[in-house]
């Protein structure tokens, strides 16, 4: 399974595509989307949209995963992400892609463990996760593959620790171990 | 000129486009989109941006202009109107076609000449401006009427008094005129 990670921010959106196989992952491409920051918003728009829809037509994965924010600063910078939000979702969308959301608790605690985990301990997990010789970066780009990697979790066996037996080694073992390096 | 008011909402997006020559506008059409509301919010938004898209294409306008709201009731339903909004904004980029965006107080205001009018106040003198024989209904549409008027009235020259000479019957004159009838 291809899972395509985004975490859309007003001035930057990072992706990040992994794949799996229900118990290892693996990264495929990762990066960020910036429109240049003196162009008219419309037009920013219409860069994320284009740069995202074309990702998707060249990576084709089976899911969209995108971090979920109902808590913003304030009602102004939740209108702005809103419209970033917006147009990645409907990328997704026209290319007939499901789109599956999760908080950023949710993404923390599925990859580091702990809901209230910094950037920087995703940031960690995410390169130990996937071989990654350097942590990815910016954040935008690691708390993108959070989100993919919180979504193959959630979906994959190694990801519930009550649909284990006692005895397997479970995700959360793992990640503990990675964790405590 | 052909000018196309939206005015965005999580439910229901009103929309009207009309014409002016600079003294009396006339209308084109206007109508709603409203996506069925048991479909995925993915959905909604794909429905929404194909929905203009195509209206865009059929009527042409020269300009989009759009509500802008920076106080909503809560960060929450900023973010699922700023959805809304941003797939609307796109629609017009990717047809070239330039967007402006305006106040519920200014759209009030050059409307009614009152920035604290209500949205009945608003119907009312779209009817009477446009020489339409019913108010157009619902609110959702005369609001995007009145926005795509707001528009017309900030470029006209009728729009702002300190452009016109004194002896000229002023846009405020008209409007006033219509108001108390």
């Amino acid at each position: 399974m291809r899972i395509f990670g985004v975490d859309p921010g007003s001035q930057r959106t990072g992706f990040g595509c992994i794949e799996t196989n229900g118990s290892r992952y693996k990264i495929v491409i990762s990066g960020v989307l910036e429109p240049p920051p003196d162009i008219p918003f419309s037009q920013k728009l219409l860069f994320i949209h284009e740069g995202l829809s074309d990702l998707l037509t060249k990576y084709r994965p089976d899911v969209m995963a995108i971090e979920n924010l109902f808590f913003a600063r304030n009602a102004r910078s939740a209108l702005i992400l809103g419209h970033v939000r917006g147009v990645l979702i409907l990328a997704a969308a026209e290319k007939k892609i499901s789109v599956s959301e999760y908080s950023p608790t949710e993404v923390k605690r599925a990859v580091v463990g702990y809901g209230r985990a910094e950037k920087s301990q995703v940031q960690q997990m995410v390169m130990l996760l996937l071989g990654l010789e350097v942590a990815p970066s910016p954040l935008d780009v690691s708390d993108a593959l959070g989100v993919a990697i919180c979504h193959g979790n959630s979906i994959g066996t190694l990801g519930k620790p009550e649909q284990q037996s006692q005895g397997s080694r479970s995700w959360r073992d793992y990640k503990v171990k990675e964790q405590s390096k």
